[in-house]
């Protein structure tokens, strides 16, 4: 016989899931509609443009895709791409190696721009490869790399892209809402988010936005996109134009996660999205100036680090697998691993969202202090913030 | 200033999303933990064996696809399917349609078997269709018609596709919980259901389940499938093979999303999968006695008829969207539209999952006799109950 399930509470201080707002579980427990109910429309217009003003855009085309970020990675590249299509493809991460599977599943060319994990996109190297590319479309990067803490400098990446006349397609995921992303004055074509880090919202939907260059070549495909559920030509019928026209059926929306991902934008806007980057940054501060002060690093150089995910060296002797698990079974707290060639190297410390606040600062920094069996890292926090 | 969004609490019995159980809902709500803590790896296991019972079935690759059954059908086809396949569609309504469109985005053929619209798929014309084309690998079939509210016996159809060594595709999304499905016992290969039919689940996750031939089929691919995100031999490795062995990151899951889908089994093996589906066949006989007590009629032919949805044929002189408006706004009561082929000439009427009950048969009928000015109808369902 199984029974109901109730999950332990966790601090969740990894590279998302992060912690969720209790306003946001609140709204997803809120009574079921129906996806053509006029009330439930008039939050979808809503949502449209709190994600809107999150990714400081006025593009029209701008929506959740109704799955997790990889979805929304994949929508990007399954509307813009046509088989035959050379992609530069911008990698320094997990995430930049998965935008080159999406590349060559749908029959298009991924030329590979490569700088060592850990470190941001070299526009220099990217500069030498649209020059020996020139049939180049488009140009792909990853804004925050989540599995290594690095935050590229998309501006100008996206600036040489337009440069050579491509158009950009950008993982945000982990930037949305945390550090500064700004799609119209940057010019990024189009661009992918996550619901699951600095919105603090459960994980399932990834907001996107196409800016009008990205919205042309999407209506003059001349073959199909590869999917059906991701075809955006078909997904615009039923999240409309901006105007309240028409909707037509498409898909069945997830409706409660909808509600989530309200909420957890409007709370966002509450604060105030410039307010809510500067706290990402100064609980950040607190963070390293904590783990400095137990003799711990940072793997990321001072001026690409994101403040929403701490990439922590492990120190020699440490038990990487055994402190995670203690972290977890004594405390509660989950940080992340390693990935890839990372892996057993450094701990991913996040604070996202909701979840970056000091009370998890110093609750991070006192069980790695206990763990580890050094001390003074809160009270080097809690200077940091006077 | 956009604020939190309050929902009306509706109650639906259209063709989906259902009423959602309120333990569902309360199970969304609790305490969002990470996709790889053993706590949440204890409950998808519990969750893959929710599915395979509700399917009938044994078959280790079983899982949820997280995002809506339109990804579940997808899921199915893109793993299914390479360029140059031939596969054969039966057509009776707008989902069998929507399968030739995921077959043909694939580079493959499809063979069509056409029935009309509220009738259900003819296995005379399936034997002959795959007599004229012994090439095909894949017949793809819908067990529950959400547009016509027709069942087609995917049982026969499942086995004239095996004499001519094909695999099989069925579209369970509406018949998940709701009618007999028995993956294991008609010899189905692949299967695809929702979450937000006769589960009374928030919409967005799609169980599906696949046989040995068809996971054979999927590991012995010569091209990767389409999507990255659907591609099954990932998703294996996250969801694992039932052993409880080790689990990589493939995406990150919908964590609430999944608290709810496992309550929503949870629920429906506590009152017992075949007592759930004469619970649904008895609300079905009561609505349609009440129907018929004022002159309204069913459009499918009584052996055909899908318990969980009925398509009721609107009266003349009846106003569609005005009834439909004043069920909505003057009731909470959503019912369904007729599509495509159907529009204007019928509402559909579901009766699923935790909303297939004697309360909702009354409310529905009391609705409809003050809308339309007839009256006896909630008697006459009253005494079928009796």
């Amino acid at each position: 016989m199984i029974s109901s399930f109730h999950p332990p509470q966790r601090t969740l201080l990894g590279p998302g899931p992060s912690d969720v707002s209790p306003r946001v579980l609140a709204a997803m427990a809120r009574p079921t509609i129906g996806h053509l109910d006029p009330e439930f429309i008039r939050m979808m217009d809503e949502t449209r443009v709190l994600i809107q003003r999150t990714f400081r855009t006025t593009n029209e085309l701008t929506l959740p895709i109704s799955a997790p970020g990889s979805a929304g990675m994949e929508a990007c590249f399954s509307n813009l791409i046509e088989a035959g299509d050379t992609v530069v493809v911008c990698i320094n991460g997990v995430f930049g190696n998965r935008m080159v599977e999406n590349v060559e599943r749908m029959g298009a060319t991924a030329v590979k721009v490569e700088d060592e994990w850990g470190t941001p996109i070299d526009p220099d190297k990217l500069r030498t490869a649209l020059g020996q590319h020139p049939e180049t479309k488009i140009v792909a990067m990853v804004h925050a790399e989540t599995s290594t803490g690095v935050r590229s400098d998309v501006e100008a990446l996206a600036a040489i892209a337009r440069e050579h006349d491509c158009l950009t397609i950008v993982d945000a995921v982990t930037s949305f809402g945390g550090i500064e992303l700004d799609v119209d004055g940057w010019g990024l074509d189009a661009v992918y988010s996550g619901s699951q880090k600095c919105l603090s919202c459960a994980p399932g939907l990834s907001p996107v936005t196409f800016g009008p260059r990205a919205v042309e070549v999407i209506k003059n495909r001349t073959t199909k996109s590869q999917s059906w559920f991701l075809d955006l030509n078909l997904v615009m019928g039923y999240w409309g134009d901006g105007s309240g026209g028409g909707r037509s059926y498409h898909h069945t929306a997830p409706i409660n996660s909808l509600y989530g991902l309200h909420e957890s934008l409007v709370i966002l806007h509450e604060e105030g999205l410039d307010n809510a980057i500067t706290r990402h940054y100064r609980n950040h501060l607190a963070l390293r100036t904590g783990l400095e002060a137990i003799g711990l690093s940072l793997l990321v150089d001072e001026q690409y680090r994101l403040p929403q995910l701490n990439t922590v060296v492990i120190p020699d002797g440490a038990d990487d697998a055994l402190i995670r698990r203690r972290l977890l079974e004594d405390h509660n707290v989950e940080i992340g691993a390693g990935l890839g060639a990372l892996g057993g190297k450094v701990w991913r410390v996040g604070l996202m969202g909701h979840g970056s606040n000091p009370t998890n600062v110093y609750r991070c920094l006192g069980c790695l202090e206990g763990l580890l069996g050094e001390s003074g890292s809160v009270a080097a926090a809690r200077a940091s913030y006077d």
